[in-house]
């Protein structure tokens, strides 16, 4: 349980309500920032400003997925205010005090080295990646079946990269009938891919692989859908960039020669954001009770 | 090859491309009835009124997925005029001239009596209803992943009936990772779940078995949701019902108790026109063929 | 429950004895004959002979899967003794006495239609031939592992045959990752092929077909691989016939050209009796517990 | 092309055919030792003692998957005679000569060491165990089904790691629709199993998950099925232990419970020594002709 710990919820979305549930379920104090115009209370949470909290009896911070802006600000879909997080503020806080944010940014790597506050990155991780590959897959497949007047069945579709994500996504491509190829530099995820049932190619082939694609997935973070790949890739095709920004697509050139393309970002939190929101909740109470645990024992 | 074979496709929507690109491709006779809008041209097959064309020198006539309404006028997507199918009309054709529809309805059924000429309904066919389960259930998938704010995966989903169309569905939710449960009155659509790996009750139960349900999807041409069986549903189901109108579900009560239900006819065509009509294009190539080799036999 | 029932079990193997603990468990009158080499005993079972049971008082027969012979008698793996069903001796039972047996037999024909006795053959029930095929495709993964010195995955495999029994072989050969072909004469069948995401053909294109196949798996009681078929297959094949004695391979041919051919009648009792015997227990129960809940009412 | 590559293979089993068969296709130059009893000839490719073969012009030497013995000898099955790669005889090849073999073993890495030549270890290599998981996959499907006498289906199987071959057992035996969980240390490996449709649990509780275990499949190399945790196994459970001797069972407590209990080294070899000499020569050719290439660019 945490009984008397001290947690604060500085902003976010949707997704931050299945976090309350869990933390007040498991008996922790909290105070929500950035809450103001969410019609609802919790058990156990107080919507509060900054200024209302004492940092000196906070035991953790959580932040939105998408961290700070590079002033510290962080996204507030529940209120209309300004929420911060200020160095001075981190500074008050107590040094066992650590904050928890979806991705690290510019501002968080900086505030975190001055106030020597840890700074945990859950989407870092390898299981909050795999887990979140799932709404990742049902995205992907809303969108492909939105934006193609084919079946993904017996389709020709292109996975790009296996990692994460992609190994997720080349599962269900298949387990739906599709013929789904994977494009990989690395010779154990061309293994995996053939053990999966699916062909495989290394990514150098991928210029002549593209020749009757029907579907392109891409996973990976660089450009790997240049002009010279797109232009042997039929026009009539559909690109899914998953990609980070700014994907791996030469989108300019992709609409030029008449190939649909699109990246789509926040997918999780787009077409399941209760479970997005449960994953995150999962594994930050995971982690908490791991923390306190280990702090009660030393 | 269909040479020589006049074949008047009267109607339909995007699907009958699919249609005309492939009668067109084995050298058949085309007259197309209801496509004036349409911005493109065709081997082989001239866009034609009904009465330009000589009945007496007809051998199949092609009607949309519908068929008629109850005066003969078929669905026209790529044309404003009034299409009609006449009794007379039909009676001049030769005697072996074929009608095909998707469907039957009491007009082609009257007409077809009284002229003596067959109507083939196409979606009467278990192997069309088959093909035709492909994109029904993608469609399904994006309903679903739109309606709803969690994943697929991990959802408790009831599939009721295992037919043609159920039994792919329940196999693809499955595959996604869903706790399915197939309800069923025929033990040995039980059998066949059980089998596929997914659990299964008999529709007797169904009152009981709804209680923990996140997402049900009805295949069940009969009223099986009754409001005796919602009113033991959590309200945050959701409900998508893709048996033929009326459907299987009390909308009514559904909407009282706050149950989201939708029903949701003609997936196919909404979803994968391209793939759709590649059905019914293939089927009718292959009944075509088969008729005129016949024909020439004899 | 069966409490009062008498019921009697007439010899059998291993699975039989997965009948006598459920319907102990259901509260039945056992006699069991045929099992005095059978180290168990049961509650509320006594092991007899025919001529210790009073005919006037038994309410159902179990046969074993096999039936009986042609003079009436029936397999016996836990007793050397001599058990048989006469026709006198089942002319005394009570008019409303059922005969349950796995199939039919010419001798169990005959009495059943002299004594107007019903004979119920439980694997011709659609759903027992269905769970019957989850132990059988086991069987026929196991021989085929066996008896090749290739992988299933990525194997060239043919399965003649989508019934109930082919559907479950194509189902596990493809999630193994093999190129499954299924060959079928029926269109149904060849759109259900193509659903689950294997290739399909018609039959009559066999001889083409087995071109260039590795393993070939045949559920047609009808002799598809004739010689001319078996003479376009390479000779390191591999061919497991399951379809009922004789099966549907031209054996003789098959040696003469060197494949390696098969035939394996029984493998669910053989690769896995306890599911074997639950399977027929299952089905028992659920009819002993219909039927004699029909007759309370009547 | 190998084209004028001098490659000596030493020694092997059936697998090393199918190695000679593609480096022979591959136009190498190859010199067999210990296949004097082998009844076939290869183009290219001369059968020949040690002593007979001029270590100064060798190129690459190829050893059995299981390297040597302490001694430098290697196994010959088709070969009564001694074959021993002697460092002395190693030190004569030119520098650029590599040695292949499946494993490391003591003395290789003593006289790679003492010589300077490269020993590359296939076995050790990412892709070729997953590659190798496929055929280890079907032999642990053929134990299983021969040592137990219920089906796969719907059985409680447990398996114990989640890497490259756990991975693959887990996807097969909850295809065959077992019921699998999952038990690892690691959560990645955890949320791995969760996204792929199976149960997971951490080893930690081990002990508690195997109360209603029937299959249990451990890849883990480290005792984790202690007698402790055998203690709360039923007895009729079966274990299939595949990790590298000494495997992860206490056998002496297994045997002593009743649990029937087995380790089963070289599956790949048994039950498909084609494939598996295909998955070595397939890496082999890759291996040399990238350094081949490299070597003439330099
Ligand atoms: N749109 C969304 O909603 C959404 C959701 C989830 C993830 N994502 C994004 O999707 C991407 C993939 O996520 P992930 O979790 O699957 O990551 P991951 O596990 O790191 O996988 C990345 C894949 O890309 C390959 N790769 C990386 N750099 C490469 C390069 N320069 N050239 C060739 N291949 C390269 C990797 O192969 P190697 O192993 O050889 O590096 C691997 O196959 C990330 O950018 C992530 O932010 C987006
Ligand atoms: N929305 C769309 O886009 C779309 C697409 C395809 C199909 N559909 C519609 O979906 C429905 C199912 O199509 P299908 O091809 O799967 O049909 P199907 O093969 O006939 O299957 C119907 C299922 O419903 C069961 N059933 C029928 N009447 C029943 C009753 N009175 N009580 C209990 N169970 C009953 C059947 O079981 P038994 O075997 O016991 O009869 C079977 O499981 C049809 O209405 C069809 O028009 C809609
Ligand atoms: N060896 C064992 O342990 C074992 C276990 C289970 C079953 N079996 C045997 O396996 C066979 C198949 O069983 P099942 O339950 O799958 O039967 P099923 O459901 O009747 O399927 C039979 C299949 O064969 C096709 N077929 C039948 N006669 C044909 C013919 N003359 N030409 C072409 N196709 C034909 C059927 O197609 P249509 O629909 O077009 O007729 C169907 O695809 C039976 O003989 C059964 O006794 C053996
Ligand atoms: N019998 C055969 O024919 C055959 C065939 C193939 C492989 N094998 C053997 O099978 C074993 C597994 O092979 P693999 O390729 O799957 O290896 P792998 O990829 O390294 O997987 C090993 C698994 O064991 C876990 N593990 C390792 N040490 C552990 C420990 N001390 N405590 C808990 N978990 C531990 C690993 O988890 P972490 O990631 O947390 O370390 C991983 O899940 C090896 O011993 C291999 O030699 C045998």
């Amino acid at each position: 349980m945490l009984t008397n710990r001290h947690i604060v919820i500085m902003g976010g979305d949707a997704r931050q309500i299945e976090v309350i549930n869990r933390l007040t379920s498991l008996d922790a104090h909290l105070s929500l920032v950035g809450f103001d115009q969410l019609d609802r209370n919790f058990n156990g949470a107080s919507k509060l400003n900054m200024d209302e909290i004492n940092a000196k009896e906070v035991d953790s911070i959580i932040l939105p997925v998408s961290g700070t802006d590079h002033e510290g600000n962080v996204e507030t879909t529940f209120s209309n205010k300004t929420v911060k997080l200020s160095k001075e503020w981190l500074a008050e806080t107590p040094e066992h005090c650590t904050v928890y944010s979806g991705i690290s940014t510019p501002y968080l790597n900086t505030i975190s080295e001055d106030t020597q506050r840890e700074v945990v990155k859950l989407f870092a991780r390898d299981d909050v990646a795999i887990y979140n590959s799932i709404p990742t897959v049902e995205g992907t497949l809303m969108m492909v079946i939105q934006n193609t007047d084919i079946t993904i069945h017996q389709a020709n579709v292109i996975v790009l990269g296996l990692g994460r994500t992609g190994m997720s996504i080349a599962r269900v491509f298949h387990a739906l009938g599709a013929n789904v190829k994977v494009g990989s530099r690395n010779p154990e995820q061309i293994a995996r891919a053939v053990e999966m049932g699916v062909k495989a190619f290394y990514l150098k082939e991928l210029e002549k692989e593209v020749e009757d694609n029907e579907i392109c997935i891409n996973t990976i973070p660089a450009l790997v859908l240049t002009s010279k790949v797109l232009s042997k890739m039929p026009a009539s095709s559909f690109i899914i960039d998953i990609a980070s920004l700014p994907g791996g697509t030469d989108f300019r050139y992709a609409k030029k020669r008449g190939i649909k393309a699109m990246i789509t970002p926040g997918l999780p939190g787009m077409v399941a954001p209760k479970t997005a929101g449960r994953i995150i909740a999962n594994v930050l109470a995971e982690l908490l009770l791991q923390k306190f645990a280990e702090e009660d024992e030393s």
